[in-house]
């Protein structure tokens, strides 16, 4: 996490004041349960309410001296609160809040991540509409493969990013849940109807078992979301950084007056963003490793997992909630050039209508095997002519076609708009409209 | 994968046999609905039912002359079918039916591991429900901390396999697709109705958008999944090596008539399963990585993850698969030793007891701080003594504990059953009983 | 490993019998050195070396009883050699034999990788030097940005696999140690003596200190190391792949007369070796993860490293070793196409000449950020007519450039040889000669 | 990297101060040479050292507006330098400057973790030479097997991280190079020589061949090798847990006065600083993957390295760094209880001593097989009383023991000092004294 690649809405989650406010919330909501089962007096959790508070500082100076920093926490808020503090954190144990707190910072996080989601979606929806009969070139294996649109690039990235949504909605759940259970998960201390309360004021469910901490599973799912999300967002950025190559050309990042692609070459355009977003692809999805490793911990817990989730929780956070709003900038703000893909299109001669050439040649009572003969032939001198020839005039010059398509059917097998009778199916199951 | 780790039920799904059966089943399904439409003679899609087959040693053969798998199974069916065969296939191209298949793969791979984790969850709960109130030392940081009992260890273990379950059930659902599109996924040549037969058929739903290959974020999070899982295993099998460490010694994997710990100690009895088992752990969560990087394929598609999904397809369901068998067996004749486990308890002088004096203290108006240093002074010389001195004989010693607390109410501070009244709670919220 | 990615050069050395056979090997050289010592008869090791031997059946048989493949092996060994076989294995552990066995394995695979790396690197250069001169698109971020030869490109990759060899050659000093130390490697039944005969015997050095087990650091680095030179091969892979897009087409890997580059689509052409070593890549990476986490066995040692090692010592190796021997083969057979690096070098317009003259104009004594404006303002206007105006026209009609530079000194600034004086210098740096 | 675990002589090397000063002298020193050369007046050479300088806040203004780094750098500089300055990066491009700064930054964080690794070995070696004969427990599976001695564990260590020290030195050599070669690495504005000049006066060496940038695989190599340095750390830091743990308690980390264990359990003493290790370890661990990914660069390159550099540059080092020192503290300091180890050595009845009776019973002429089961079912009731029984009082009481070995001869096995006799000549082979 560092500020070049971080937004405020998220490092604000993790930072220290906003931490101790939690910590001091689950404190002050389980006063009020414990008051309510008469284990410590009213007053006592009024009283936290009304005076509590604590102060970063203070509390960084003690913890230099106790080494614990909920420990320092607790003397900070017993300096604010007073002699009613000794009831504070009664039959709890550190975990208790550190767990239940760093599951609200998660939730907070995945809230964020959501609505980042749901902001990209609006704008690959509304990219894809509007290009939703664009003819491009569709490639597999890089080569040009056959005809498609930009619309239908654009309806599986929102495809793809519904889903993300979806398990990053599932991840959240995961994560949403609180533990007030002791010193090792017993409520030797405690009575569960604390845990309770503190869960529903906190927007969590209680644990059902915990064993001091909250098990490290849920997390490690949470991580391993944010992982595939990024891999996602890896591949709308390459698909972007493939479309802008000098060669291809058919889409470009916004490219900002003023702004200078090259200290050396006054002429470049880079597709900067979205390498940066590949980038930060491979970090999120580097933070998943650690975050599995975390979930074997010794018997009731080791405190192991903390210094990784000290990093990876901001770390984790922090770089896709940047990365998913500068993709979204990135997809708003596109620049796609229709002209350009049919000039592609036409690159090859004709090659793109192969297949269809083959089909008609099987239907027309040639072997599939034959069929692919007598197109693979003359589809070879057209790639070998770097697009000159057409493969049109090659198959009305080839008598092996000609005795089975006239010239009629074949230029009939060479129409574009073939392609896209299906885009409508398609869009609807997509966008479902 | 390899035999020492594997079970023929996981197997089986990944090899040649069943993997063209499957692409036969969808090839031919693929030609009734072809005949429905009136693409294909209702003939030729009874020939291939009737008369399709296919010849592994042949496909091979084929193979290596045309270097494409689908080509070469596509004419040893042909081999089979006779003339009618020139309609299979028609306007498919190969990834609908290896990316159709490897689906029908992982999804049969998951109900196997569903079932594997139902067995897993059976065998936890019968010895949770046996040990529900045995008694044994918690531990956090390898340290003694406060009892439990052995049923909460191993209920937290069922909360946490029924988490991964159900994990698994949505990352099976995640690759429940089904994808007869066509070269770009446009469906140019192939009715999307097709698609949707076949899925019904194979027991998929239709992917809604695909570009010649099923989207790899889907398979991400099913790897991923599988790496969650194993690490959850892993846990398991930590804590049951630390239990049977030669000082612990709590529990122990069964120890079978005539097998050999070391070649040269005869004495040894080594948890080597669950050793084995925190090593296949290591393997699985390594897969989800290349998985992850699978997903960022060029435009409609490039070949990158064939190889990827060729091994760790097999390696990574057939490694968890084995696992969590292997692990079943561990559970199921776990040696248990409650009689240790007391003694254990007992080792420590009583310390175990300490937040509960603690607790006492402060509600014998005693402040939090003060208390946690009356009880460490104690604590601290039981510690030193390696468990001869007794926490309660040094607290009735100590004036300023006395002053607050009689002997009575001491006494009654060590008592273990008091840590074991909510145990009842927590394995109805487990266990639902 | 699977068939398809593997090579029987290497799979070999992971065979049970060549398994075995480096475990009768260590085991009869221990059986000298000890009778050396005297403390087991001389005839004894003859009897080992004379009528020595093992069935790899029925190791499998008595290890289905034991649960010990180490015993397992040496009751067959028992078997053959008769009764001095009781002198076999005197004072040793099971692990002096496996990880000394591990240990030859990998050294062996190192041998072979090392190998394929210098096949590589002839490949390599043999087309290096045949394309050092030929002009060719030099890009940054996708984007044109100035010449470079194909020389060049290949002089790179040279480096590069010249760094592998050299990480190889280390790899394999870091395993290439024996150990027999006994059950905790304090040597407490057998000499050193013993290990130090065995090593050298078996082409090792002894393992200073080993604790029953040879340090696992040395495996995780040689692990990563393999990780490393994968992501080299995959740099040289994704190369080619972008050289052999349909729009850019540099380059192609060689397309055998037989060979279908899709069921669907006969013009097609793809770059499937490539594509391929990509994937293959992104699981030799993957491995290196479990090795580093193999490190942190428990005190002298536990036994869960194994079960990693049993998969990845094989899949690393066999796969790094296939990945290496296709990408000779494709640099062997490339296609290569100067004529089609020609045309996309004067695609631009002359832009790629933009940085020349932003110097010039500087040493004419124009300020930086005034030269950059001026060739800036000139290069957008190519960029936007998709190369049909010439950046050199434009400049000749810029009255702020003609005033600083005459027409000959701007048609000079637009030389192509400019660019390659300096090829020499680097090929010497690269290939010394 | 945050500050809870960072050091300020490493956080040092990664702030902007330090990476705007050193591309200063990146700059000023290729001005030198091109002075030399003639290319530049001497002058502004001379200026440059002079009056150069730069501000950072200033930068961060004018990147702000431009959007590129190296470009904000040098308006900021010129604004310090005057009209020399349109001299400076004469021939240059930004990533001559930003990879060479990268490289010297990386250089310095190895010489620092270098200096940590040496200072570990000084801590490691003191104690291991204060317990060269201390006799403990040796365990395999975290099972008793044999004796060894506390200065063993530790020579062990100290053997790993002199291989770890040697493996930083080769990372070190691995990044320690400099490229100045201009915008797709050809030297086309910028003489060799140049480079040369820049790479001295840093202290690296002239990359052979760049392509604008250093290729990525020197990174990955330095990131993996941090990475199984990290997992070196881990197991030390996990033996050091294991040992701490209640029933071992051979050893513990230094508690200081003052310091509190847990905020409920007075009484604890926990391995803090060790279980931090193991996290941080799984995070350094992780970064390798990244950078690893960031070896297969587009081409002559593209920038999706840069994120992920800017985050594990710092991270990786940061970490690593700060873990190297901690645990040297905690070597350092550590609490090491001889008469609990020795406790321990008597727990088992004198199982330890079981392989060097079954040696005894072959060289008395038992077969293998047989002496086997003649120490296992003596140990086996060993085992099965908890350590009330005497292995040796059992083995005196077994005819067919006693048949072949005299009371004599087995009481002498029974000699702890036999396993000690090598130690010395280990700490030769490790300390070489």
């Amino acid at each position: 996490m560092i500020p070049r690649y971080s937004r405020p809405e998220m490092t604000t989650i993790w930072e220290p004041e906003t931490r101790f406010q939690i910590w001091f919330e689950i404190e002050a909501h389980a006063m009020d349960a414990l008051a309510d089962l008469g284990v410590v007096p009213k007053d006592a959790a009024k009283a936290v309410w009304e005076r509590g508070g604590f102060d970063v500082a203070r509390i960084d100076e003690i913890e230099r001296e106790v080494k614990h920093d909920v420990i320092a926490f607790l003397t900070s808020l017993a300096e604010h609160v007073g002699e009613e503090a000794r009831f504070v954190h009664q039959g709890m144990t550190s975990s208790d809040v550190l767990d239940t707190c760093f599951n609200v910072q998660l939730v907070r996080a995945a809230d964020l991540l959501i609505a980042d989601l749901d902001a990209l979606l609006v704008a690959i929806k509304r990219r894809a509409l509007e290009h939703k009969m664009t003819p491009t070139m569709g490639r597999s294996h890089g080569i040009h493969a056959e005809p498609t649109t930009f619309g239908l690039k654009l309806a599986q990235a929102y495809a793809e990013f519904e889903r993300c949504r979806a398990r990053m909605v599932a991840a959240r759940e995961e994560v949403a849940t609180c533990a007030i259970s002791g010193a090792v998960g017993t409520f030797a201390n405690i009575d569960p109807r604390v845990e309770e309360h503190v869960a529903k004021a906190m927007g969590l469910t209680a644990e059902p078992v915990s064993t001091q901490v909250i098990p490290r599973d849920r997390h490690a799912m949470y991580f391993a979301t944010l992982g595939v999300i990024a891999s996602s967002v890896e591949r709308l950025a390459v698909e972007i950084r493939h479309l802008q190559r000098t060669e291809v050309l058919e889409a470009e990042e916004y490219f900002s007056p003023g702004q200078k692609g090259s200290s050396a070459m006054p002429h470049k355009r880079n597709p900067v963003l979205t390498e940066n977003l590949t980038g930060l692809a491979r970090l999120v999805r580097g933070y998943s490793i650690p975050a599995m490793e975390n979930v074997a911990l010794w018997h009731e817990r080791d405190i192991s997992h903390s210094s990784v989730e000290r990093m990876i929780g901001p770390d984790a956070t922090v770089t896709l909630d940047f990365a998913l709003v500068r993709l979204t900038g990135v997809i708003d703000k596109l620049l796609i050039y229709p002209e350009r893909m049919q000039k592609n299109l036409d690159k090859m001669g004709g090659l793109i209508h192969s297949q269809r050439v083959l089909l008609a040649l099987t239907q027309a009572g040639v072997s599939r095997e034959d069929s692919y003969r007598l197109v693979q032939r003359n589809a070879m001198k057209v790639w070998d002519s770097d697009g000159q020839l057409q493969l049109l005039d090659l198959l009305k010059a080839d008598p092996d076609v000609t005795a089975r398509l006239s010239n009629a059917e074949l230029e009939n097998l060479f129409d574009l708009g073939y392609h896209f009778k299906h885009v409508d199916t398609i869009f609807r199951r997509v966008f479902g409209e």
